[in-house]
């Protein structure tokens, strides 16, 4: 992974170099602390051992039952879903894969009524194997299968902790059973039995998806100018303390736009507490030139905005044309415009004074998105050491987790009685 | 459409109800612009029109040569391919509806090798009839078509201006052509020739999309407390005022994940200029409670959270089960379960003082999506003509515009040469 923050500096928001020099002494404590916690395999840290600890034997003996579905459903939401929908849409290409990570009534229906069921995986996935909306969309795919003659016990996979709901269910009925990994929360879970087994499927490199995190863990450094990890999560700590409390995250590949939304949850879950934390804003080139840009350039000077690339791709050529108008783009290609594109929004972007980080990796391939995932978990978890917040938990959702079950009569809960105190003020 | 704005009042940022009341006087003027805007059919106020001069009838001729297609090819960018995308997610299920909005090499292959090129329709959409990136994707498509041996020009539908490099090329292949309605902006053109035609397609009922929209335009009036759209962008327009400078567009349901991503492009370009303008962020309920509400209850107090839901839905009933734990699901449905998620989550924000508004329409039907796209149209004019921001140009865009059309070769172009200018610092 490549970092350059060259545009990150002087811009406004305004991060001086000397400044970045001096944060740089705290990086050094930060990567301690890192690295004692890795060690230790402290909860949280151990996320970032997973290059090591993750075991792709296990995975691939797991679904090696499942030959060649025609399509992979994996039900599971926040952490137990977007790894698995990041890996796959961008080392997947070919596989059909869904993802049940919602309960609207309308879309799991649809679902269900054009999927080949026969033919079909289903990766169930809870930690705590109690979460409501996983087991729920569960309990419909299984009535589903049941009703269109399928046995769902042959075609479904399950990872979990020892414990809870999904546990006793794959005990029951003689389910392969995957172990969530220890210490890990789910929004650091990509490179484990959470998302490994679709990629494993898809017929992805695990290895050399492995060995891309490992290249990164590598240059874990106690500087940020010796590593791309930290040198983004620094970065990003110091712009938003000076008031870029937004990060715009610009991947220029279709490829990543799940990785974007996986990094919007990775940064908003670990840093958005104690009233700090970057909001993430999830944003696709060369598409939202034509939607963001205007705000990125023009509006309030609270933003980064963070690009990311692959240096080389697969192209397609553009035809010659017989409209004179167009003949600058005949014979150039789609990834000419596409770089070309990049880089102006990039130099746009510049000149407008907004910072903007860019990184890149040499391909979108298995090693090119281990670094990805890798780097920007571990520029998290810097990022967290450096503003002081408890990384790796997300205490401010249970309070919402809580009423909503006293709603559903789970007992006499006082969230669920303050939802009915609503104050009002309807305009129709 | 009903807009509930009690929990907008009285958290943090603070907006309380006599500075509304204060506020409303200056609705009131901004109102009488709006009308006059109107009333001329000047630039920009022409899209508030619309409901009245859509021309369903010609948008149905237009299409009634292609019959029932497999598939539906949008080839547009920006303001172009979101209203499209937006109607067909809403509106057109069943419909195979794709979307070519950049210019990415593998996922244009990807997709010109799966579709039913002799049974798709291609749309192509660009105002200017100039905009590199469609004519570029067409181009691609157009040559696909014809090494597949299918007749692009029995395909094709296009809509654009009265000049430029597309309506040479209709005017050059007699293909049919709609014209972009006058005035309207791409962002605001949703219920016009741009957009309609993938609705018709899909057989949808224009005239109810266009009468949900009436019903909006009907109620707009000279106080905020009046008209559920302005009380939506006066809300918002005082809510960033007091330091809420992100939106977060949270929609109940999948059907209107597209829908985000169009309000998205609408409140940035139309908004975020001369250093104002809130920073849209897409979400959507139940998934990102899992995802970005941890951020929204405990991070700084710079968001306003948009709540969007239609009142009644099509249900799904979770089965009954035999694990103990999980009792609480069986014999309620997913929408029990979406409902009760949705409004424990407007009262955890409540009460972790994060201001939040409740849009909602009867249906998630025509009626409903008109209402929904012409209400927020009119909250976003209001809110500009509340800002003293131009809302319907995008000056900021034009400047990489020009870069990327240097580096392409299309040209001397100062901007261009400052991207070779770029300040470095890497590290790898």
């Amino acid at each position: 992974m490549y970092v350059d923050i060259g545009n990150a500096l002087d811009a406004e928001p305004r991060l001086t170099r000397p400044a970045l020099d001096r944060l740089d002494e705290r990086v050094a404590d930060a990567h301690g602390r890192i690295e004692r916690g890795r060690t230790d395999a402290e909860h949280g840290y151990a996320a970032l051992n997973l290059p090591d600890t993750a075991d792709p034997d296990a995975v691939r003996e797991a679904v090696s039952r499942f030959d060649d579905p025609a399509a992979v459903l994996t039900v599971g939401i926040g952490g137990s879903a977007l790894g698995a929908a990041t890996l796959a849409e961008a080392l997947g290409a070919g596989l059909d894969h869904h993802v049940l990570d919602n309960v609207d009534p309308a879309a799991v229906r649809a679902l269900l009524d054009t999927l080949p069921l026969a033919d079909t995986v289903v990766h169930v996935v809870s930690r705590s194997g109690t979460t409501a909306e996983t087991l729920a969309n569960f309990l419909v795919v299984r009535e589903a299968m049941d009703r269109a003659g399928v046995d769902w016990t042959e075609r479904t996979l399950v990872t979990t902790g020892a414990e809870g709901n999904l546990r006793d269910l794959a005990d029951r009925h003689d389910l392969p059973a995957l172990d969530v990994p220890a210490g890990v929360p789910g929004r650091f879970s990509a490179l484990s039995t959470v998302a490994l087994p679709v990629a494993a499927i898809a017929g992805a490199d695990l290895e050399a998806l492995l060995a891309g995190a490992r290249a990164e863990a590598d240059r874990l450094a106690g500087s940020l100018f010796e590593s791309p990890a930290y040198a983004y999560g620094a970065a990003c700590y110091a712009l938003e303390r000076r008031g870029a409390g937004i990060n715009c995250v610009m991947p220029y590949a279709e490829s990543l736009e799940c990785f974007a939304e996986w990094f919007a949850q990775l940064w908003a879950e670990s840093l958005g507490k104690d009233a700090v934390g970057q909001t993430p804003a999830r944003a696709l080139g060369a598409t939202d030139q034509h939607s963001q840009l205007q705000l990125y350039r023009a509006g309030p000077r609270d933003k980064l905005v963070t690009l990311v690339r692959p240096r080389e791709r697969p192209d397609v050529p553009i035809p010659e044309t017989e409209l004179d108008g167009l003949a600058y783009l005949g014979g150039g290609s789609l990834g000419d415009l596409l770089d070309a594109e990049f880089r102006a929004t990039e130099a746009s972007l510049a000149a407008a004074n907004c910072p903007n980080v860019r990184i890149e990796v040499d391909r979108l391939d298995e090693r090119g998105v281990g670094e990805l995932v890798y780097g920007l978990e571990a520029a998290c978890v810097l990022y967290g050491e450096l503003a002081g917040v408890e990384t790796f938990t997300q205490p401010a959702v249970e309070w919402g987790k809580r009423a909503a079950r006293g709603l559903l009569g789970g007992g006499d809960v006082d969230e669920a009685d303050a939802v009915g105190e609503k104050r009002r003020l309807v305009i129709d």
